[in-house]
């Protein structure tokens, strides 16, 4: 494909993943219109129906991406990181559409995953990994399940997304989460690394 | 009233909360029928709107009552009680329509519970006041925040309910709260406290 139209094809994808993730958002899944998917991004249902296929494909694609859409605003590593990931998606959910959307689609996923498909598979694999760097720096505690771990921070984030919604239209959801590295610290490192830590509720702003 | 009306009164309510539990747990709130709930019941219309005036007013009873139904099999205090309603939670909600029910209500629980009502503070006032009794008891670490554990405990017990329904169909549900536990034992009571709480996934289940 010539350059040119490669780039068009690049926005035309995005502009309605971005429509898509404000219907998703405000709507969920099943009362999501594909129709009104593409009006919103100014395109016809062809197009959407060339690069998706599906409503299902397009919410698919929503919520299997999420992790891309979630960058800290600091360099980081290990623990520090998988720190970081967590808030950044806290403060960056409140303003941006796609993570709004995935947060919305997380109870519905089964209509449009397949299986052994999901959100909290794509977090906790993420966050496994950055643990277990964690542990080669040992600023985790030899013998920590770190598989486990990681399954904890998905389910307590997902948790609080939930509850914070209903709560404080959740305005609360950097310091819950920040809440939930208070107490894992001092069960997953020494007194001297959680001091290092960062879990500053506003970390993950950006500047 | 004269008690046989009592009676039948206690009963035809019972029936109705359970009939509801049932076709809200199948279709979740928005698609819930009410007239199929009386008819589950063997009940008219007539009397399900006589008990709970609407269908808001039944999923709003079912939501705000879930620890009620709620019942470790074994005595306990402070901590292990803690400990044992979330382990108790996560088995019967396997077997229990009117927790299943909850369950899937809790992320629609805006459309029919008031303001500054929901389960997620209904269970999370009975956790702090738990915590509190083992702070007094001098289980729980002197300084510790037992309102934010509490919510941390609720959120976490939250996001492994909704994970779970996608990954194990629930199945997990016990091992994945008994992991909560496993991270926050550490980091809110002394090794000896820590050693002598039970946190069996299989704790939870009556004989």
């Amino acid at each position: 494909m010539p350059k040119i139209q490669q780039e068009r094809a690049v926005r035309t994808r995005h502009a309605l993943l971005r429509a898509g993730a404000e219907e998703f958002a405000e709507r969920g899944y099943a009362r999501a219109s594909v129709a009104d998917i593409a009006s919103r991004a100014g395109l016809t249902l062809g197009a959407l129906y060339f690069h998706f296929r599906s409503k299902a494909g397009l919410a698919r694609e929503i919520v299997l991406t999420q992790p891309d859409h979630v960058v800290p605003p600091r360099e980081s590593q290990g623990l520090q990181r998988s720190v970081d990931l967590s808030l950044t998606w806290a403060q960056q959910l409140l303003v941006d559409p796609l993570l709004l959307a995935g947060a919305r689609l997380v109870t519905e996923q089964d209509e449009f995953v397949g299986e052994g498909e999901s959100s909290h598979l794509q977090w906790t694999l993420i966050h496994r990994e950055l643990l277990c760097e964690a542990m080669k720096m040992k600023e985790v505690k030899q013998g920590t399940d770190v598989e486990a771990l990681a399954r904890l921070i998905v389910n307590a984030c997902t948790g609080a997304q939930l509850h914070s919604q209903f709560t404080s239209g959740r305005q609360d959801l950097p310091q819950r989460v920040s809440e939930i590295w208070q107490f894992l610290l001092p069960a997953i490192t020494t007194s001297k690394v959680a001091a290092r830590v960062d879990i500053d509720p506003e970390r993950g702003r950006r500047s």
